[in-house]
């Protein structure tokens, strides 16, 4: 298990160290690469060297946070950014899930893979610890740091609409305003921009959504053909699972999307009085009372079977 | 002219009157209703006697914000809030639009119908000035007053997303969430759910969309059968006009909307390098560098006539 430590001491550590390698989770959203580009750009300004390094590809929309470059040096301390789990480290697990000398992360699930753990449970963005941290040590927030932070709070928190959102959050959001953060051109990339792939996924989206109960429920279908005709990447399915749940009146949303393997993967989401977990007891499957889910063989078993048994309780 | 006032003799204004009538203004949105019932409720906990009034009816989504019901008297103060021009009172402008003793609002082109205005020009949102405003005239700030006020700062920046946010926007919403406000809920309501009629106009409005140089100029069109046949209100088609521009990769987005009267209304918005009023300007209309329009007779010759000139401009 990790040592849990204070902000003082987590500044100290990034003080009394140096030639950091900042790792990312897998799957990188803007959280993750907002901490791990700030914290990069705070720690040079001390005179450090510091490299992000994510396990996968980042996506072209974030390309602003990558402006700084990387830099040439033989990498000593491996500091890990909301990273929750050492599983989470994808393709770099292997190479670096034991030489993490410190975790900053604000989930309070953190298995405590890193030496150090620098936690704020309460935190919404792993990029609020980040930010607490980076004026612990005393760097200057800079238009880009505050950017890169911003990116952090608003993806995380859907742009301040979710649950996670805290007042310490938008006040952080109005000092990074006040620190120069770009973020009305922040939110529309991450917010506005649909891709072409996006939109016509939608359209087919649309196009297959089917009502049952007196549009009580709502079902959308997601095939392995429409994600290779749209040519959607994991960035463009975001919130189409969500889809179905989002349609005034729908107390049980329903997304039906096949897998690679061929079988069908069943999320179900549900408002009150609605039991999801419940639902899919009945189908081998489990989950929370809100949100849960279950597998079939075939598409037309699923919509059968998922059809009759909602028909007998709605 | 209206006088312009300070929030002191706002807030004294309203200390010392009695039995308002708080006008909001036609097609109303969150933030002019927002303000309405919030500052209603704080003068009811003054002592005083106020009702909102409406000119149009209020979209269901809004029903929280009237939980507090009407009061019966004779009214004897007409107060605005978020109304900018009397033209805006709509059916009420008629009976009103002379009565008016203070206008509360956030519009710096506000003409001056009022006898009174209490304006910040700097506020995001009309709920902005309202929340100052309760708090000089020393009324507790109860949950659903805050609910009321960050229903206002939510709707008008799109949920802190537009460049209209300002730092105090994100301070007044830490505020508001720690005098109760019911955030998250609220920003579902708003923000995520879709009714089935807006999804079946976005599913015909995909169906339909053109792309032409490269995808770098999208086209999207609503016909007067699209509107009636989804059984879409006013509050179904906000950001509908929106969907073109925010592709990715475009960089003039065209809704081609066919109006009661049969004519054919063109908005465009334009990125860099592209003016919008210019282009507007060929066909008889104008606007913004940004953001334009334009009428033409039939569909037909508004497709032709757009495409054939900015084909030859990209």
């Amino acid at each position: 298990m990790s040592k849990l430590i204070s902000i003082t001491e987590a500044a100290e550590f990034l003080a009394t160290h140096d030639k950091y390698t900042v790792l990312t989770h897998a799957h990188p959203d803007g959280d993750t690469l907002g901490s791990g580009f700030a914290l990069v750009s705070a720690l040079r300004s001390l005179g450090k060297k510091a490299n992000v390094f994510c396990p996968d590809p980042i996506p072209h929309k974030f390309d602003y946070l990558t402006a700084e470059g990387q830099q040439e040096f033989t990498p000593e301390t491996v500091i890990s950014v909301d990273v929750a789990d050492d599983k989470l480290l994808g393709c770099l697990q292997g190479e670096y899930k034991e030489k993490v000398s410190l975790a900053i992360d604000h989930h309070s699930t953190n298995v405590g893979f890193a030496e150090r753990l620098y936690l704020e449970g309460d935190s919404a963005a792993a990029a609020e610890c980040v930010y607490r941290v980076i004026k612990e040590m005393g760097a200057k927030v800079t238009p880009f740091i505050a950017s890169c932070l911003y990116t952090g709070l608003a993806t995380d928190t859907g742009c301040f609409k979710f649950s996670n959102t805290t007042p310490r959050t938008h006040i952080f959001a109005a000092e990074l305003m006040q620190y120069g953060a770009d973020y009305d051109e922040i939110n529309r990339v991450m917010f506005e921009v649909k891709t072409q792939s996006r939109l016509e996924m939608e359209r087919r989206v649309l196009n297959g959504i089917e009502y049952i109960c007196d549009g009580r429920c709502a079902i959308v279908t997601v095939t392995q053909a429409m994600i290779k005709e749209t040519g959607c990447d994991s960035s463009d399915m975001d919130g189409i699972a969500a889809m179905s749940r989002q349609i005034e009146g729908v107390q049980i949303g329903i997304t039906v999307r096949e897998k690679a393997d061929g079988r069908w993967k069943i999320s179900l989401r549900t408002f009150e009085p609605y039991d999801a977990a419940a639902i899919c007891q009945n189908f081998g499957g489990g989950g929370h009372k809100r949100a849960a889910g279950c597998e079939f063989e075939t598409e037309a078993e699923a919509k059968e079977k998922l059809k009759a048994y909602i028909t007998s309780i709605m």
